[in-house]
């Protein structure tokens, strides 16, 4: 449990908004100083591959599917479109919510062309949304892809939402991915510590990175480098494409107690689930990362009512 | 038959356009809450080919052909640009008119270059043009070629454009086409699924998506896929470039009793016919969109009074 | 003769500015509702080709030779750019101008790269550079190529040059010309009638194309289909680089009693000559365009003290 | 000798700002009608080949030496970037000043790249220097590559530049380079008589042009048709890298007495001497340009009190 | 050392923010006109290549590493990027900071794509920035890669940063770097020369360049063409990556006291070393730099109280 004098406020927030980025990052960790981002937007970045097909479950066809786990599991923020927010956040006005700035398409491979992800809305626009609605906004977030031949163009609007962001008090999550034809191997831990520190240096709260692979090495410790060089930039992780819950968890825990991320960013994982399973799943992430619960307490979590 | 308290209203319409948000859709639905929309775009998008030339009625050569059939059928809503909608509207004052924003030609093939559509007018000039004119003018309309390389910027544009209609009370729809080298096979219909599922995340009130197809599989099944993924957004489709008027008819009907769609946009089948064709039509395709016709009672209208 | 009651003004012109816009559509058109255009653009258009060289008279080195014809023959418009208008006006302060608000050079040819014309100036500082100057400044022009790989950029600046002009009263003529890679034949009068519809989307008042050729067949009935398209958006055309006076002005003749068109924009026919046999030209055109003559009287007029 | 009288207002100078333009343009000509245009832009242009090597005087290693020579010898104007002004203006405070406002390097060659050459500052910006500055600047430079692939760019950013600063008084002089991969031969005469119609178009006051070349033609008659196509937008021209000083002011001489050019731009001809010759070359160039000296009277200024 | 009245305000300060320029510029130089750069944007730039692996500190992989170094050792100024700043400021409120404006990775190598740095912020937000924070922002700093096919562009933003920062009394440094495919040998001292002199023409304080190195000469005195041609802006200079703290202390010896360097920027000899090396270097450097001390004398602080 953390309160409000744990809260390194960063310095562009002006005086008269520090209250309020206090308020929504105690809210965003739940006082635990770690986040669970529940993962949503997928509906751009992945068109309906990740909501229709082998292994998915029926209730992820629709996309109130979403909005049903993140209202009724435990979560730290849900993260997705303004558009979709719009249209179901009147029947789910408690959920916290993330608008994720950016999204593109799978259709271009990078063979074709660079990756480049322009941002749909201005800071601006979310805090009206969020005073006309009522909702419950807490940061927006937003991804850059290094690498790509069209780095400083998201690395120019990144810059500018983390300060507007901060400008009014909101937290802010940056996707870090190196890729692009000078890509050459995009899990390389070296190279990933570099994208936390490009975040750090954008001045983002959390940045997610995917999870160092390398051939002889242990994930849990190579991935120490990043949470390093992110410095007070906290790091956040997917758990990977691994159906083995236990598995899973065991990842996510290690990630936190062993390589010191604060944190995890899950979405398939979750959504590609029943309703009802989906909820037990992140409800056992939930204690692992907000409830400080080990693996074997959060696999029971995961099978309590498990018919 | 719907009524106001029928509409949800997406949380991106501010509190005090809340009315004017329901007026409009109730009156693009004309109180069904499903769309027809009588398309008419194509002299930018096709040039002339259109609406001149074989099987074309002479009718078509002539721009106001179109506003005499809106004006005299049954429909939803006309759409087109509002440059020729400022030449004619002062004639056709009872038109329920949709401002298509943005367009482009036909003369450079994929082959060439990717697709870029930009953005002729913003909402706010839309706006201006409806308070200075007095004209009945619902909503906006744009086009997104996903996978082309210009995605990124007609993303952005679409979910502004969304963003801003909705804050002053307008409809939106959104054409939603894959295009591009990067896209092998526009009518598949899990890619539609895509396309539908990213107009819901850009907050579109409709989106007009082809109608798929996939060998050995029934259209009106797999189009299941993508009335799912697109959740709250309605989706309308097109009938296709059928000349039987009755399987045009089943095709529409199926549309909306099997696959759960919400309307048509159609043009070409209407347009390119006499003016008395083309209002019996409008009328039958009305029938079945909004007055819960079966086929064969909109077969009979389009027959009614056929010398 | 029309009269102010016969001119349909747009409905992008605000209630306040309708008067200007009769009243300028009423100068331009020289209350006949037919438009005798003099374009003087080609300084940029095609370099010093059009003033010097065989064939050309020495009157037309200097550019101020464009502005003694349009002050001292019979015109409805003197097209030209504004850094030009400024330069000379203050001594030909009674010539109805129409400023071309874009140009590009002919270096560049469309092998190496798709044509761009980029506009200039923006209306609203048309609209003071009239007021400073007390010029008769009656409308703008832009041209737009459709076809090319920077159609969508021109199509945007057309669009809101049209609207921009609209909302302050004055007068649009668009040069729709198909040029690029993409584009087999610009003279084909299928293509040509998709450009005026593409004008007549943009709201434009005027549409300035080419004469349309195609083998075996009648210019003159070939033409028929892009006055069709146009609608209420009225075409002119270029009498083509005769030299043969009658031939030319036959040829104006028949595109407007056989075609239907409303008007000509006429350049370098009329200030290739010397300032005496330009002006006679300019008059002969007049009497066909405005006058309602017919070929023999202004061939007469163009013959009447020719020494 | 002209007087306020003499000075033809474009009409782009407001009706305010006219006594401002008419005191720039006496004070530029130096009452003359005729510009000694003092070019000292090549250090971005050329980068240091133009002030350090064989046959440059070391005395032009430092840029002072730019400003030495501008407030000692007779100039019309000096013309070089705003940074370098703000940093010696303060001792150099009655020197008069040309802004330019883009310059671009060498490095690039047509082979790899069209040139482009942004422009720096807006012209409000220079006019708020001038102001806060106290110093004398009477007008704004600006580099069009005719023939670039970057032409429209240009074309757009040269029009708004002379638009603004005749809108508050100030001067505007042009460099017109035909040049990029279209161009064949940038010395063509007729072609450099398209560039300075073009200047003419965009209303400019003064243009810079090279010297035209073509084997078996007189330089100085095959440039008259440059001074004609520009009208009343005049014509100033380099002399040529020539090294002997008595060819380099015979050249000058008949460019305004045989062409019709209205005075010349020259750099390293001047700057590459040591301070002394420097001056003395200016002084000798300005008795040609601007005191209505022969050859002979400026050989001997030149060689007044040579060492 | 210098005073107030020793400080050359450049005219592009206005009168109001004279004092505050002279106060930055002592402050900056600490009152010694020279500059003493410790440069910590290589988070960005280098990713976590200068921070991590065979031959660096463990220290340095924390970013908080950079600050303790800034605030317990002497330097002139610390450079980096504003969202770092913001996230340890609080607790580093003393040191004296420079941002840096733009930044970019190290995947894209010159062979795929030439460089392109985007600024991420303007003026106005560093200014805000300052005055929200209470900091000690002293400057601003950008890099421009010239001869990279984006040139045009960054001069532009070059050149309206150094404006606006003076504008309101900061500091600029400009990293000036020849990069690009038409760059053979980016540390040809005449190449170099020209790199000095266009931060000269864009008005910069300091500019800071690579130490030429030419075969067969001296670097120390063929440096001397770009301190000559950078005028009044002061250069500033890399030591190289030479490990040996003897050899690098001479070298920027020789710099200032035999090329006429003005100062330097120092990174990564400085902060690969542990916390306790990383400051005594930094008073090294300090020492000859701003101190005025001989070689032995920083050599001596270099090995005060090494272990």
């Amino acid at each position: 449990m953390i309160g409000k004098n744990d809260v390194v406020v960063p310095l562009d927030v002006p005086e008269r908004m520090r209250r309020e980025y206090i308020k929504n990052y105690l809210k965003i960790t739940r006082e635990s100083g770690r986040l669970m981002l529940f993962a949503g937007d997928q509906k751009v970045e992945h068109l309906n591959d990740d909501f229709y097909g082998n292994g998915i479950h029926p209730d992820d066809r629709d996309p109130e599917h979403l909005f049903r786990i993140a209202s009724q599991a435990k979560i730290g923020v849900f993260a997705t479109q303004l558009g979709l927010i719009a249209r179901y956040g009147m029947d789910y006005p408690d959920v916290p919510y993330l608008v994720k700035l950016n999204s593109k398409t799978n259709l271009i491979k990078t063979s074709q062309s660079d990756p480049f992800s322009q941002q749909w809305y201005n800071v601006q626009q979310v805090l009206d949304f969020r005073d006309n609605s009522g909702l419950n906004i807490l940061g927006v977030g937003y991804t850059v892809y290094l690498g790509s031949e069209y780095e400083a163009e998201m690395l120019h609007q990144a810059a500018q939402i983390v300060y507007n962001a901060h400008q009014h008090g909101l937290l802010t999550v940056l996707w870090m991915y190196p890729r692009g034809k000078a890509v050459k191997d995009e899990k390389d831990p070296h190279l990933i510590a570099g994208a936390t520190g490009v975040a750090a240096c954008l001045g983002s709260d959390f940045v997610k990175v995917n999870y160092p692979r390398k051939e002889g090495c242990d994930s849990r410790e190579i991935f120490k480098e990043a949470v390093l060089a992110a410095g007070r930039t906290k790091v956040v992780c997917a758990g990977g494409p691994s159906d083995d819950v236990e598995a899973f968890l065991k990842r996510l825990y290690d990630q936190i107690h062993i390589s010191g991320a604060a944190g995890n960013a899950t979405g398939r994982n979750i959504h590609q689930k029943s309703l009802k399973d989906a909820i037990r799943m992140c409800n056992a992430i939930y204690a692992i990362t907000v409830e400080d619960a080990g693996v074997e307490e959060a696999l029971e979590i995961y099978n309590s009512d498990h018919s």
